[in-house]
């Protein structure tokens, strides 16, 4: 028993796993930041049955509770399946943000998940490795292992899906100078939706602007360059489609502009909208703006998020045992 | 007349225009950069009558010397006839670079031209103007007016075509220490026919893997990660199509990984190939191994360059006059 403890079996974490803007516009897929709030919590600690008991503490509806059907769960089994350690693991969700709302709720859920799962094994990995492991939810809630939410919520910063097969994460560096506003309007954009309207081809003259694009959005976030990342934001391809699935979205961008943002369009695969600011004085600016014009033009009231880049990424923090 | 003199009327100038790499890899048409050598020279001095008195100096075969066919003489002619300045001018190409090299040749001459003719105007215009004139070239050369060889040919560095409509140009800040090897085989590729075998249209998931390495591309310029772009230089749409068009491109491109580059694929549209290196010393290493692969499988001999990014551009040297 002694020895036990001080190998602590009964430790406790509590994860916070950070929303994400996925795509910045022109970088469909590849490009994503971790912003301070909202985000995912997940608490967990060992027990002494292997597997996994799992809860969901929500305000949200729609929020899966079984755990067959939650990606945090899921994630998590696929951890322990191939991990096996000797112990199993108790877990709760507090799942704060609502599903579908384009800030990367589901990746938020599956990092805060593997994050706290790692943090209770013996022999951890690094913290790269458990990308494989969020993917996967990612897989199970829109049906495409994509990485853009998950690579900046588990690491925060920058993150430019340079490849999936294989899976190639890099984390840009960056001169954390520019304002980003986001606006969450009460609305559900169900990202296997916003996934099935986008076009199976593109001509090459769009696809050349496209990547002309996403080269002045990376270049513009490594020099702090608002003016250059805002205008780099235009997305030719995604854009067109989804931008029909939010009402008021052209109000709200051009309401955005006119308060002074280098940029604006959808976060992720909406409804969220976020826009490039210079300053937080402008950055107040704008989100009033946008609120203003989603109540107006949608009837729908907001969350506004203002956050630089958060740089953490998933938070881990032990918690005391009784 | 010495108030004449005094205004410099019969002044004479020399103006070097570098080679460029385009594209390269998966930055078709958006991403070029300039190097020390080769270049183009052109030497012109005002004349009293008005308009373009021109002629060229080459080794090289294939090259207009009738004014209505060479790019230079076109986009002097174009800025001549915009601009009206009472005089005219003398001018001769000494065309250095082979046509159809993969390197900017028609982009050099053209370059060289504008610069040269606007270093002898009386309120000469700020060199970012002379982009739209030098692009007339382009077009003249091959059909499109595209900018990835002659921005950086006129601006040096790192240059991104942002959008082509309008034109936008970015001059990318990047940290100069990776080694660019050119290997100039004496095969030729017409850029026209190289364009035509393009694909028209690109599946969603091709142009995504693009946009990724775009991405990866400008962030390794931006910090000097010579493995980065390397790794990023894979081109998922242009390479395919147009590797057939350079004997001897998948052993050049073997021999150059296995030496130690970082990365190595078409210089534009060939046939001259690019790799990706380190150090000086690394670059040497590589260059040997291309040659001797050009050589072997092509049975063509190759010249070689090696420099840093070139940050200056075209210069200009004002010559004495007698």
């Amino acid at each position: 028993m002694s020895t036990q403890q001080s190998r602590a079996p009964e430790r406790a974490v509590r994860v916070f796993a950070p929303a994400t803007i996925a795509n910045l516009g022109s970088g469909f897929d590849v490009l994503g930041i971790a912003i301070d709030r909202p985000g995912d919590v997940v608490v967990a600690h060992r027990i002494s049955e292997p597997g996994l008991n799992f809860s969901v503490q929500t305000e949200h509806q729609d929020v899966p509770s079984d755990a067959r059907h939650n990606v945090a769960a899921h994630v998590a089994h696929l951890m322990l399946n191939q991990l096996r350690p000797r112990f199993g693991i108790q877990m709760t969700l507090h799942k704060q943000m609502p599903i579908g709302s384009g800030l990367g709720s589901s990746a938020a859920s599956s990092v805060a998940s593997v994050v706290a799962v790692n943090a209770l094994l013996d022999a951890p990995l690094p913290r790269r490795d458990l990308l494989r492991f969020a993917v996967e939810g990612e897989r199970k809630a829109s049906g495409a292992p994509h990485a853009d939410n998950v690579a900046p919520s588990l690491l925060g910063g920058v993150c430019l899906i340079r490849s999936y097969d294989p899976l190639d994460v890099i984390s840009i560096r960056v001169r954390n100078t520019i304002v980003w506003v986001v606006v969450h309007p009460h609305l559900v954009v169900r990202t296997h939706d916003a996934r099935r309207i986008m076009p199976r081809h593109l001509p090459l003259k769009v696809a050349v602007r496209q990547w002309g694009n996403v080269g002045g959005l990376t270049a513009g976030l490594a020099s702090g360059d608002a003016a250059l990342v805002g205008k780099c934001t235009e997305d030719v391809v995604a854009e067109l489609a989804r931008a029909d699935l939010v009402p008021g979205f052209h109000e709200v961008k051009r309401a955005a502009l006119q308060a002074g943002a280098h940029g604006c369009t959808l976060s992720g695969s909406g409804p969220s909208m976020f826009a490039v600011a210079s300053s937080m004085r402008a950055a107040m600016q704008i989100s009033k703006a946008m609120t203003h014009a989603f109540a107006r033009h949608a009837r729908v009231p907001c969350e506004v998020y203002i956050s630089r880049v958060n740089m953490h990424g998933a938070r881990v923090y032990t918690i005391p045992q009784r």
